[in-house]
């Protein structure tokens, strides 16, 4: 049966049908889900929130002097800033739209606007397949992730840390991931996140492969900074946030936060806090370059009140995502935010209740970049290999849904009724056969077929066939190839970068 | 363990937090996917087709000269409609709204507006659950699933064929099913929709349950009237619909289509022709009886350009209930859809992708009644005991997002922010000790538990979880009571149709 399966779904699978789109452009409009006097209440307490309690920039006096130098109040590691100077800051300079450009053209993103670009899992210390179970994630899962996140064509940007390879030093692997990112894939990807200098390693291996000229006009890279909610901002994340910005490369400006928990238990007390926090590092940004590209991050999600453990695909973390939404396009930057986030354990019936909430919300706020669109399980502790495939099918699902409906004559099929006629069928019809390979899309994982076609193919589960569907897709893998000179000149960097200091199991 | 996630889930049932709404009432606006002009555009392609093409009312003499007698194009079993004309007779007397009485009026639905009432899966001729498997449905299914759809909290409606009794003879087994609903709910239901007779008995009954004057003057029951796409009326529809119509009883006119068999295999033409036979359709209620309640019916999905196999869950049919939606509110009538479809062989991934996506898009589309919100799998074919629970929990999930942002002072909660302050905690903060109880959704199926309780648990999937679920909720089903006078005359009732006339095994 396999050789059945991979055959049909081969045949199904939309490369063949139309060129991949590099990014999803949306034709359909947001949701909105606060009035404007909603919006502007939410403003108003976050300016009140940044003015009166303000923020903690912790171990980074330089940051502290620029907050100063543009007139911030600055007590000790803690800022305040007027009211509205930050939205002020942010709306003089930051651009809303910009993109990021991938070493092969046709692969670079546009972010901003109606523009939606969709990236895999970022972060899991672990894995999971339905082979191997789960296990700490390896170097050798990083790279089949990203080889595997490549061949699919309805993902849009390699991303960043798909796993965590636990079986490299800590203080060395983000070099790995990067080269891994650039050798295995020409896609856009994002840089090393933590602290000032893999910060920088990611910049100039990034010159290595645009040229130095090209790095500094244009943005390569991407950055997540997440401030450390409620209302504080460390080192690490502020020397990454500093280091990309003075580059001109883009830094989604994201606090993470489970309601109840890092900020209140409320929706609107919790918006309120996600805007002061992400004002406050564009501000940032902004201050340090002015112009430098810069994203409203919103990673809020729930806990469950018993247990303190964080819930997702919840009402709560979509009401909180469209309205970031709608915030974003007040303040005229791009939204950044996250898919198909978990709390399962395996890729079941919960994870794709909560994957398609999560993901279709964030789609329907008119996110910009959508990280976690793909693979994430157990609250982002492990990356599935099959949770991939399903998920990557909903990827699919929601950029051919947001092309909207198609109203040309020969969409409108005003002859294909009249000639058929009641009673009859459409199934021959001449323009059936005329639309048929591209009117419908076709995801990859589902079984339409007959209970009894399916027994027959032995009562494989939606993650058995994804099971069988990486791996055909993880031998298909084709590699998109690496001008020797550079590659040498990769990995010579790299080498050199590893011996300047001993391998450390930590950061 | 068991006995553990029983505790767990009775603490956190909302039951026991806030009472139970009869119906969803959307703070939130609904999802265009049209434009004016393209909407303008469908309806003059619907009455294009009413007028040139018309649709077929067959077996059916008398609706003929209903039409005749109208003024419309009768030649033999063809009606053709002049443009413009079913629109005018729509708008002229059907109602915007109206409210579905149930023998306990706390469970009164209201149809039309920014309600929305969810009810279970409606006809699968198969159940499914994990300890018996696929079987065919029997009259103790029947009975067990009105039961348990009956303690779900976040479920409105009684619903009709909730699975299809097999081992009773076709031809009498109306009679048990609707007594079933009146005898161990006190929800809302629905009448039986195949033919004359039957609907018939199940106004009878009613009149028994509700009084003779009560249901002259209010709808009590809810019909279900599909058009054989592309643009026939049988006389089992017709029958049902006419009769409904005439006792002043909701019919919800329902093209049922899959496009490319039943329809052009294009969004924009499938759009036209349900408009067309859904108005045709909601005209001949409205002959027959001006200002009888009619709904605006939408089930329109897509198949397997491959395989013919049905499809559900994907772009082409969450773009078609949207645009449904825009349309039934430009008529001024409700709408009624469908929910959680999936043509999944279990409650898996597969069938918790689809299902979401039915469900959400239906929702935002503002449907007013949605049709199989809980339980479907196989394309209809079956009813899951396992999947009625899960889908359950979206079902309160979107309810619960529907109610929109709270922007109260409490909700906004700048007195938490301030006083808990950077880096700190809001778990034990006074704020959240008040808001914990309600602030957050609470769904019953999900295990947000660590990977190690998860494992010290059994490991179990969503599924596992809701076979333990939907039994607890089965053993603690409290009977809500019937007058024994009521009963008795029901149960007479019964016997002496029944008496009538010989078994059947077919219709």
């Amino acid at each position: 049966m396999t050789k059945a399966r991979t055959s049909r779904r081969r045949k199904s699978a939309p490369p063949q049908i139309e060129p991949r789109a590099p990014f999803i452009l949306r034709k359909l409009s947001s949701f909105n889900v606060l009035s404007d006097a909603g919006l502007e209440q939410i403003e108003a307490n976050a300016d009140t929130i940044l003015a009166q309690t303000g923020m903690e920039f912790q171990d980074d006096p330089e940051i502290l002097q620029i907050f100063a130098d543009a007139g911030c109040d600055v007590d000790g590691t803690r800022v305040r800033f007027a009211p509205g100077f930050c939205r002020k800051t942010i709306t003089a300079t930051a651009p809303s739209r910009f993109t990021q450009h991938a070493r092969n053209p046709a692969n670079n993103v546009q972010l901003g606007g109606d523009s939606t670009v969709l990236c895999p899992a970022w972060g899991p210390p672990f894995v999971h397949d339905l082979d191997r179970g789960r296990r700490y994630a390896s170097y050798q899962d990083f790279t089949d992730l990203v080889k595997l996140h490549h061949t699919l064509p309805w993902l849009h940007h390699s991303g960043g840390v798909v796993c965590e390879p636990v079986d490299l030093p800590a203080n060395k692997r983000h070099l790995d991931m990067l080269y891994t990112h650039i050798r295995h894939s020409d896609r856009a990807f994002m840089g090393a996140f933590i602290g000032a200098e893999r910060a920088g390693h990611a910049i100039d291996m990034a010159r290595i492969v645009f040229g130095e000229a090209f790095v500094a006009e244009n943005p390569v890279l991407y950055c997540v900074s997440n401030t450390n909610a409620p209302l504080v901002m460390d080192s690490h994340m502020s020397g990454a946030l500093k280091t990309y910005a003075r580059a001109g490369q883009p830094v989604a400006c994201t606090p993470w936060v489970l309601t109840g928990a890092m900020s209140p238990a409320t929706v609107a007390g919790t918006l309120a806090q996600v805007l002061a926090e992400t004002m406050a590092a564009m501000t940032l940004t902004q201050l340090v370059n002015p112009g430098a590209p810069c994203l409203m991050g919103s990673f809020a999600s729930t806990m469950s009140m018993k247990s303190g453990a964080p819930t997702f695909g919840t009402p709560e973390a979509g009401l909180m995502v469209l309205a970031a939404g709608q915030l974003a396009r007040r303040l005229g930057v791009p939204l950044h935010t996250v898919g198909t986030l978990s709390a399962s354990k395996l890729p079941d019936a919960q994870s794709q209740q909560e994957a398609a909430w999560g993901l279709m919300m964030s789609m329907f706020a008119g996110a910009n970049l959508i990280n976690h669109a793909t693979g994430w399980l157990e609250g982002g502790l492990v990356t599935s290999f099959e949770k991939t495939i399903v998920d990557h099918d909903l990827c699919g699902k929601i950029g051919r849904f947001f092309d909207g409906i198609d109203m040309s004559e020969n969409a409108q099929a005003m002859d294909a009724i009249a000639t058929t006629g009641p009673g009859q069928h459409f199934l021959g019809s001449e323009h059936t056969q005329a639309n048929f390979m591209s009117a419908l899309f076709r995801p990859w994982t589902p079984d339409d077929n007959s209970f009894e076609q399916w027994h027959a193919a032995g009562e494989k589960d939606a993650a058995q066939r994804a099971n069988g569907i990486w791996k055909e897709q993880l031998a298909a893998y084709k590699d998109p190839g690496l001008d020797p000179e550079i590659d040498a000149a990769l990995q010579d960097y790299i080498a050199a970068r590893k011996a300047e200091k001993p391998d450390q199991d930590y950061f």
